[in-house]
């Protein structure tokens, strides 16, 4: 069974097809946000420790931490912003974090402050990061997010991208990195641009489970860009990447019916054992009569700091 | 690609892995609803016709009609009474229709009076059953539900549900009935007294289409039985079966969230064509701010009874 541990200074976490479905928390993350840019860049991580505590009370297994604030300069600027980052985040939660970053000396000095035993995100099929990524995943004995793209850019044609994850795992094999230290993101399109995309997951993620058995990942919202009622479109698309093998996804645990689908799926998965988490959380949930609107998908209450199974098989490391 | 057929006098519906999940409304069925069984037997058929229409108006695909309002004395009374149903049913809503009934002389009355090609539910594995039904499919050339029990009752092996199933398939052919005009039900247990139950039918399901080659149905709402806040396991449930090849389901099309799943789903399962249902349905849905609470998951408002990509499909009779 394919397993892909992370762990934090005290927390173990385990990515596998028995394990909970692992939430990425996206949130700290500049890329698109203004605001929190700006503020990166003055040294107020005011809305990082926000974003940090509101997704790990929200249900986020691990956290993303990302501080490409500007293309000026990253080599030199990033890697010193991101590793106060890490520092911040890891002093005020527990989970594990992802170090994301595209440049590969902030990855760099984002592992040597990182405790615990954090994701890299990511490495790509293209040479250049294949040989800067690679060693250092090596050297640090960490997990990496193995993105399914090459120098060609993103395949429209899921033959492609399946091929360009093998190559990743093969040449991760070359430097001594096992496939279960990979975690393939298939890359999802938009559905609303390309009507097969949910399929093309769904096949990719079956063979990547079956073929390379591996973990995955996916930046999960992509899927609804564009449409109305995104979130609708998102709910449904977890328990259907759960039902094919998808094992993590780096999403916004800070909405209430796409960390319902979660928990569900969990429960339907059989990784919620005895549906502890569901009954927890959502023991107090008001039902409506039939036929009338169904009730305002309440964020959940008082249960939802308690993570019920996946707590529970926690270990301190 | 199985396709099975089911039709009133006007609409035809194809049930298919290609096709929009199709949902059976389960409403018209005096089973623990004694208002409704003192309603018919007394002759009113008031509470029939609003859950008719209300059915068909939040998205039901076809209708289940059942009349089973008594033990006593079953095959005198439940016969005359599924007819009178029926025709009240075929009447006021132009959906195909499923004659329900564990009395094979009510069963035989709805195939006298059923417009178009409505559907019997259902058949079981029990040979008095097989011998009584299916000659009555074979002689109106009518689908038929086929549950995975025998006289052993049911079984908790997934692998004696798949035998059985199969059975009845084999003995279909026997009498010339083709199996796309077999639906297995698999039978699906309540996640909660059974932690494996998802997994289970996951697993049929796959089997079904892959070796069988059949479209495939459930007592939906059965998985969440004894749980709280059961629409939210339900509504998880549906995107997961639909993921691994689940055709249609018996449920209640009046409950918002198990129908958002549906359109969620048939849009990733690439069976709404240019997302035309969803848009059409939620193109006014309110978002919220993160991290507030979920809006109330809104009875789509005008959108909700223009069935975009399915209607635009059918084809009169």
């Amino acid at each position: 069974m394919t397993r892909t541990v992370v762990a934090s200074a005290t927390k173990e976490i385990v990515i596998g097809f028995d394990q909970p479905f692992c939430v990425i928390g996206e949130r700290i993350n500049p890329t698109g946000r203004k605001k929190l840019a700006a503020e990166m860049v003055e040294g107020n991580f005011d809305t990082v420790r926000t974003d940090a505590l509101a997704q790990v009370a929200a249900g986020a297994t691990m956290l993303d931490v990302n501080a490409g604030v500007t293309a000026v300069n990253p080599n030199e600027t990033e890697p010193p912003l991101l590793v106060q980052t890490l520092e911040i985040v890891q002093e005020l939660v527990d989970v594990p974090l992802s170090i994301d970053s595209s440049v590969t000396a902030a990855i760099e000095a984002g592992l040597k402050v990182a405790k615990g035993r954090p994701l890299v995100n990511s490495v790509t099929g293209e040479e250049e990061k294949l040989e800067a990524i690679l060693p250092l995943v090596k050297k640090y004995d960490v997990p990496v997010v193995a993105i399914s793209n090459d120098e060609s850019g993103i395949s429209e044609d899921p033959e492609v991208r399946f091929a360009v994850a093998k190559k990743i795992v093969e040449r991760a094999a070359d430097y001594g990195i096992p496939a279960h230290d990979i975690v393939v993101d298939p890359l999802v399109m938009p559905i609303g641009a390309m009507g097969t995309a949910g399929q093309q997951v769904f096949q990719l993620l079956r063979r990547l489970r079956e073929d390379l058995k591996v973990n995955t990942t996916c930046g999960l919202s992509n899927i609804s860009f564009g449409l109305p009622h995104r979130h609708g479109i998102n709910a449904a698309f977890i328990p259907m990447v759960i039902a094919t093998g998808m094992t993590s996804a780096i999403m916004n645990p800070c909405r209430p019916q796409e960390m319902e689908a979660v928990r569900a799926a969990n429960v339907l998965n059989g990784t919620d054992p005895n549906c502890q988490d569901w009954i927890m959380t959502y023991r107090d949930h008001k039902p409506v009569a039939a036929g009338s609107p169904a009730p305002a998908e309440s964020a959940p209450a008082s249960g939802s700091r308690r993570r019920g199974g996946r707590e529970a098989r926690r270990r301190s490391a």
